[in-house]
């Protein structure tokens, strides 16, 4: 897999990938960088770049990274604490990268995909993660409700995103140990997850459009949860 | 100026540009659509539609629509209670748009952009709001710092998001009438305007990448702000 854009490939070399990290390829004028430089990248034109990653927008550099490295699901249940953040049918890349970003910097556990019908962690999401993907432990799951199911009976408590008709988002006491939802874009969650939630909660709208970005929804309600930092109070104590 | 999309078009024709929306232009599938039936819109292929609006994202429909109806500064700074978000030199549209779009969501004022070497709200940030340019109030100034300054006699509080060095975003008690100001992606704020805020915030970051999202920053920050909902208190009471 080709990896590109500046900060995709600096954190492929510095995160869980970096091991499998081969050849870079970068312009003359990118290859200047000192982080960049002291790998002894191969010096190519842009159009030679463009060919290699397939991506008008490598900003200058790529890299031979090896497939993405996903970790095992049970990674993201076994702990006794952190937010997992899970993902049905989110299609976008750049949505995806967005939401993988402020998991990271949030200090979420981890990301959890459904294996269908959505985005994977390609080089154009790791570079819409600002690279973040290279640090962030990510899962796929072939059924999200199963996946809720396993993460309830090991203790955590599973809190859904819905545009509206949910309990306000700062209401909860959120617990140590909690999985948050978010939904496909403009769909929402699909039912069977939806029902597999211990409670639905809902950024209050204010304005006259319909609904927030689901990456600045996402944002919002990662550092809700987060605010006071895990806590220690178990599910079934 | 040619709008496109579908929400940017369909609130262009309820929002505050409405009066100035023209001829509207869509292909025979995206015209069985019942709200842009009842216009009456010129049908036309995907080609043509691209020609007229210069994007391939049109999403099958575009709108002749006037410019765009910037309000007044003076409009964001007279009242006893609100958030306004004022951005320094924000450059790429698909930010400018999601900022936009969460600000509408969140019930913010306003926006406040420099005229500088800063993106404006044009077809492209229209429809990265999902339209939400056209409810909201938009303003242009020539100096931000300049406009802080009046915000700040009138009243209004002034924070700046920095990415570290800044005091935690949950500590300050906001008060009724608040200012954000965010900086560049990248660059931050710059040294003048930073100065004239009153406080700095910061979004804690707890993982390996360096910042968040500009958007994701600008949506946590504002849900933050307006989560008790504005209050009365003034700065000179």
């Amino acid at each position: 897999v080709i990896i590109y854009g500046r900060n995709a490939v600096r954190e492929s070399l510095r995160g869980r990938r970096a091991p499998a990290v081969g050849r870079l390829w970068a312009t003359p004028a990118a290859a200047r960088e000192a982080w960049l430089r002291e790998r002894d990248p191969v010096l190519v034109e842009r159009r030679e770049l463009e060919r290699l990653c397939g991506s008008p927008g490598h900003q200058g550099v790529c890299a031979d990274a090896g497939p993405y490295p996903y970790v095992s699901p049970s990674r993201l249940i076994g702990g006794s604490e952190g937010l997992v953040v899970a993902l049905d049918r989110i299609q976008d890349p750049q949505n995806l990268g967005a939401i993988c970003r402020s998991a990271e910097c949030a200090g979420a556990l981890g990301v959890v995909l459904a294996e269908r019908r959505a985005a994977e962690v390609t080089p154009a999401v790791c570079k819409a993660s600002a690279g973040a993907v290279e640090h962030l432990a990510v899962a796929r799951v072939t059924n999200l409700a199963d996946f809720l199911t396993r993460a309830k009976q090991a203790g955590a408590w599973c809190y859904g995103a819905a545009a509206q008709r949910g309990r306000p988002f700062r209401e909860p006491d959120y617990g140590p140990r909690v999985v948050l939802v978010l939904g496909a874009e403009g769909r929402g969650l699909g039912p069977r997850v939806a029902r597999c939630c211990d409670e639905l909660v809902s950024i209050p709208l204010r304005g006259k459009v319909g609904s927030l970005n689901v990456g600045a929804a996402a944002a919002v309600l990662m550092y809700a949860i987060l605010q006071n930092g895990p806590r220690r109070l178990d599910r079934d104590p």
